[in-house]
């Protein structure tokens, strides 16, 4: 049994990758922790609450960070990817939950401690919430069984920036805080555009999940649209990256990607400001800021069509599961 | 006949490019700038004029920049690569030859006013004269047939920088200068590390060259032993990649080369410092820093074995040629 804490800024891919942990054999979900990012924090906690009520979910919601530790290069929030209320616009009534007291860092760390060298930790948003657990507990990096991470962008596959042509969202949105999680030693394996953009769900895979996944599977076809009609504004094709849920995706089968080893440093100024810079171990450089750093996992390939199979797999179990 | 300004930082790569120029068919070379860069500006200076008495080089020497206009990652000069003297750490005698009064900057401006629309300027060390340049003439671009840089690293064919992880040790050398060239309207073409490194000389290569190419042959035989002793330190294969003799190549035959036209910044700042970002015209991102911009040709691919045969027959033309 994987006990995790899922760090995200709900947003639709998020909440694909919430109910993808949700209905995961073997996963329990200990805290949901949320942040700005996909949309303002007031967002997706509110979005987190209301996939708790709906969907049954156990595990309680702290609200994290409301904004970066350090220069962004981003401004507001993009409603055009993920609508105004993070979640395709889409009806979010009031289902009366509301969030723990606990900020979200310090929830974090406390469940960390709860059970030491048990939780992965699968962060979804900007990696503020996380760096501010660094701040509050400097040896989470020895009681942290893994760290997941979707963000950034390492040039494999054709791959670049999603924000800049270097700069992937979730990293550039709070650089600072993404360059200190690198290089805290935390066990951590990053799933990039590199991989998330290699795995592609289309019109029948969505229609699919719709007629198979029972409510989960209306829900998800229901918040998509918005997400979809954004992608195909953009490529020219009704369809769209799997993000968030690759990351969830490692956490449940990691032999779906293959991994390279390699120390991270993250650009927090300039034109290149929220790039992943990665330097493989051993290199030497005239520059030497990546020298003696602890290494990170980057995805540098993926099983496209197993990862996809074992998400709908996944939702598919969800049907006749307690929902309201 | 191509008239030719070759700004150069002599240099081992460069004195073989130098000489590449100068045995070429169809090049008649105006001038040769120097700059700091794989030496002071003192011994680029120096090997210029050594190189221009020893194979009765007509073109004037200009001494150009001491030192970066902006910020460089980069201290001192590289001697591990190319010798305390630049070019190997051989002999070189004074052969009384003395650079023109006039600076280096002011020279590529002139000799372009002198012929408008006929000139290329080969640029094979920072873009530090080139900006100086730009600023004495703002009309340069309307001005100048071509602009062929060696410099940069652009993520293509696995090839990244050759300083740090992302910056290549031309760019990385004067970053402001280089973000100004390459955002200046200058009609440019970019040799970087995506094809240079495509491009190997090996043993076989020297030995053929000493062999062939009379006293040519034999002096880039000699200034490259400590050229391929650093490179078999780095690789482990005693080779090297062929450089700034690979824009010199792009100018007498482009179609040698892939291109894609983009706009391109440089990193100024943070640990990405000397990066070449490159942005595909019409790409739209959250931040803009590439919208607008005038495009640049980007070299992403080579026909390495023509580009050899090429530098060997043009060197080989050389024999019983005019030398000291």
């Amino acid at each position: 049994m994987k006990r995790v804490v899922f760090d995200t800024d709900i947003g639709i891919d998020d909440a694909m990758a919430l109910l993808f942990l949700h209905f995961a054999r073997d996963v329990e979900l200990q805290a949901i922790v949320t942040g700005f990012g996909n949309a303002s924090v007031d967002s997706t906690t509110r979005n987190a609450l209301y996939l708790k009520e709906k969907f049954g979910i156990e595990a309680p919601v702290f609200r994290g960070a409301t904004e970066p530790i350090g220069p962004s290069l981003l401004r507001g929030y993009p409603d055009f990817v993920h609508g105004r209320n993070g979640l395709g616009d889409i009806d979010i009534p009031d289902l009366g939950c509301r969030a723990e007291s606990q900020p979200g860092a310090q929830a974090i760390v406390d469940v960390v401690r709860q059970y030491p060298g048990e939780v992965s930790i699968v962060a979804v948003g900007r990696m503020t919430n996380v760096a501010a657990a660094l701040e509050l507990c400097p040896e989470l990096p020895q009681l942290v069984q893994q760290l997941v991470v979707m963000g950034g962008a390492f040039g494999f596959n054709g791959h670049r920036g999603n924000v800049s042509p270097v700069a992937e969202a979730n990293i550039a949105g709070d650089p600072l805080a993404a360059d200190r999680v690198f290089t805290s030693g935390l066990p951590t394996t990053i799933v990039g555009l590199d991989v998330t953009e290699e795995v592609i769900m289309d019109r029948a895979y969505f229609d699919s999940l719709r007629k198979d996944a029972g409510l989960a599977g209306r829900f998800i076809y229901d918040i998509s649209r918005y997400y979809l009609a954004f992608h195909e504004s953009v490529t020219g094709r009704y369809a769209c990256p799997v993000h968030d849920s690759s990351a969830v995706a490692w956490l449940l089968q990691p032999d779906l990607f293959t991994t390279l080893d390699s120390t991270i440093r993250v650009a927090t100024e300039g034109i290149a400001c929220g790039q992943t810079v990665w330097a493989a171990p051993g290199t030497r450089y005239e520059t030497n800021g990546w020298d003696g750093l602890p290494v990170c996992g980057i995805c540098t390939a993926v099983d496209s069509d197993t990862l996809l199979q074992l998400y709908a797999d996944t939702l598919a179990s969800a049907v006749g599961k307690p929902s309201r």
